[in-house]
């Protein structure tokens, strides 16, 4: 049997594709999917989809409410960019970046490896597509490991360091999906659409759906997922 | 008018000091109080009582699920231990511990002020009596500051770094209580037990009560919130 891993796990493209790789790499999952505000409950019907698709021993959904702040599009009411990257200029950190969510989903996969002393944590960031995302780039990984080796238990001991894994930081959306493919994934249980219709159907044109529908195309294959017809 | 803080408040003593010093040094103080499965909700109307009383700007009360995750006494149905550090041995890590929770509260910290455009943290972590936490100890909170400037809108663009203040860091508990006393903060209303009878009175017995009158005591004061008889 191998170690155990914490995967973040949120239903989408992503997170799946991370999920395989631990697997493949001979890791026990164990699937953290955080709620936390986001308007689709729908993506965390895709996460438990998903999560039971791959056999991870141990799945815990749990809610971190980020609403009481406001401040972003994806967990307050603005309303959802579509045909761009929902800012005038490209180097600008988009209008759906969500605050320190990234630091706050590696502290609460955190606190569970340390519950379940492991010490491998698997996220599905990725600094080519969410360039404007300051949250998602190398040295904001490597920070972290820095901050998980003081603050824990397991740190201050002399265990083993945690270290976060990012196996997607440096692919393309077109590579992450070949990837996910040859390793068997499913991207039909897979949901991105920052505003689907009531059946559950993807809009095709919010940001997400793009940079999903581009990578498909780029990586000549056809995506599973249900869109609206248009 | 002062800058904004983000000030994390428990209910308890050491939050209390650590508001009344922010509000001392001229911040505008907005109180961030969390809800981590503790078995008391008696902390977070503490929280409310002295958010009223200190008048911070805004109170924010929200909850991050750490049961989910089990692996303490505070999260835990563990029986609180009594008596001790709940450790044979001084140099452990106390069974009170809770998983990276320091790490969790910043990052919600962090969160918050970031759609505030606040760039300073107040969190009332102390060495001195905490010593066996690994993430109460400075190294902890300055990776913490490097994380921030990486991992956030403002660390990016390059405006004021975050700042996390822990005034209460190098201080004894008679100390911040002398320092609290001075700064008029009235203590009967935070809780710091973490086994209060149905009417909110104190045990006086676990380590969180121990540590509090053993440092009135020091200080030379009468604790003013209510305890059972014994």
């Amino acid at each position: 049997m191998g170690r155990r891993a914490v995967v973040l796990l949120s239903g989408g493209l992503d997170s799946a594709t991370a999920l395989a790789i631990a697997v493949e790499q001979g890791y026990r999952p164990c699937a953290l999917t955080l709620r936390y505000g986001q308007r689709h409950e729908r993506e965390v019907d895709a996460a438990r989809r998903v999560a039971e698709a791959m056999r991870v021993t141990r799945h815990v959904v749990t809610a971190v409410d980020l609403r009481a702040f406001g401040g972003s599009a994806l967990t307050d009411d603005l309303e959802v960019p579509k045909g761009g990257r929902g800012s005038a200029d490209p180097e600008d950190i988009p209008i759906t970046y969500v605050p320190a969510r990234n630091t706050i989903f590696l502290s609460m996969a955190l606190a569970w490896a340390e519950v379940l002393q492991a010490s491998d944590i698997f996220i599905g960031v990725n600094a080519v597509d969410y360039s404007g995302y300051p949250d998602c780039r190398p040295e904001f990984l490597a920070a972290f490991e820095h901050l998980a080796a003081l603050g824990t238990r397991a740190g201050v001991e002399g265990s083993r360091p945690f270290r976060i894994h990012a196996p997607l930081i440096d692919l393309t959306k077109a590579e992450i999906i070949r990837r996910g493919l040859a390793l068997g994934v499913d991207y039909g249980m897979t949901r991105s659409c920052y505003d689907p219709d009531a059946s559950d159907a993807a809009c095709g044109e919010c940001d997400s759906c793009r940079l999903r529908l581009a990578g498909f195309a780029a990586a000549g294959a056809r995506d599973p997922a249900p869109y609206q017809a248009r």
